[in-house]
């Protein structure tokens, strides 16, 4: 029996998960796609990750591999097999076979997250799932300068999380941009690794600085967690898309 | 004590709602906004809407009135104060005065509505309380031509719904068209006025016919409801706008 690796593309709604990760208690999006899985193949089947999401954060790009025994169903639509097995709040978005050395985790390049802003007076009830509703309008220029910052290589401890154990806070970050989409202003930050918590520590100390460009700048080189803002919830971020070097997959 | 007409504009998430109007049982939304509103004044306020939503119809533009005998809230911040005694799936976001003369209902010169379709082979997470999804793409530019039919003054019969009670079924449509949104596919109808499920009448219809736009017209024409398509389930409907002569108010 032939053994194929799937790549699944998988966006979820995290507001009623207790996270990525399966855990002793709780509702998690690992527990429902590997019982879902499991269902689909009839044995308990794994799951790797790019990326373990937090209590609340969403993705529109997670990417998820496991390995499959049916042969009966082409790598391409393979996704849409796995999602009557899945619950509302998380579907496979496309699906393809990688070979058995493409890792989920370490084979990633790059890396896409976004955070969602609403700067309004009153909280819009079709947004309170997926944005961070802000009463006042922060000024977009002042974040563009502070976001302008980050791009390069440094050292992200100031945004590393106290619980966080990564040995080495150095990351690349590609891109960094705030976007206005409709009443929303989106934060666009595209990156080879993100420390944990790194983004929402990122958008909470820039809130914090008020539009103090030359305070977020101190801050950031301080590389000193205490000089990080309160973090910001998790309730805007998406983790948006993992890129792989697909040459010859 | 100086009594004020209010007119608040007002965003609801329908799913959990039974529909806009107070019934014997289940949640409404006038009822969490007359028992919101009714806890901020410390007596029982009833209040007017622009038009009755049904069941999971959404709103990001209803238009609702009250009088109230607070004379400590200026009329603008009066969205702010009563969305403290809102839940979160219904809020005011933004307040005025209005005449007393000033009726939410026959008041209204235009009304908009949208309704959002989400051709995608999979469903989406994030889009799934807000959207029908369609498993193909329909073509865009037969849509356009069937709605451009709808424009102008004609007589909707095919489109009212079954026990709908209005006499006359002629309404003038000034504006109808599809349009791309990310991923969405946005149809945007402006009207003088809608009959009952009129507008998840007419995209039902749409659909079920296929691209085929004569059979539409056919259909359209006939002023038999039997000529209608299957309704168009309310996931994706928004009353988005109401628009009232607002010189001297």
């Amino acid at each position: 029996m032939s053994r194929r690796k799937i790549l699944l593309i998988v966006a979820y709604d995290g507001t009623d998960f207790n996270g990525w990760q399966i855990q002793s208690a709780g509702r998690t999006v690992q527990g429902v796609m590997e019982s879902g899985l499991s269902r689909m193949h009839g044995h308990h089947v794994r799951i790797q990750a790019a990326g373990r999401t937090d209590s609340g954060v969403h993705a529109d790009g997670q990417c998820v591999t496991l390995y499959t025994d049916i042969d009966t169903v082409p790598a391409d639509r393979f996704a849409v097999a796995a999602n009557s097995y899945f619950p509302r709040d998380v579907k496979a978005v496309e699906s393809r076979e990688v070979p058995s050395s493409f890792h989920a985790r370490y084979s990633a390049l790059a890396r896409e997250y976004r955070y969602y802003l609403l700067p309004s007076p009153v909280p819009l009830p079709h947004h309170r799932r997926y944005s961070l509703q802000l009463r006042t309008t922060p000024e977009v220029g002042a974040l563009n300068r502070m976001a302008g910052l980050l791009c390069g290589t440094h050292d992200f401890a100031t945004f590393a999380a106290a619980r966080d154990t990564a040995p080495d806070t150095v990351r690349t970050i590609y891109s960094a941009a705030f976007f206005h989409q409709g009443p929303l202003l989106l934060f666009r930050v595209r990156a080879n690794g993100f420390l944990w918590k790194m983004v929402r520590s990122i958008i909470g100390t820039m809130l914090h600085c008020k539009g103090d460009v030359e305070d977020f700048r101190r801050r950031f080189h301080s590389a000193q967690r205490e000089e990080a803002g309160p973090t910001a919830p998790a309730v805007g971020l998406f983790l948006h898309r993992v890129e792989y070097d697909m040459n010859g997959v």
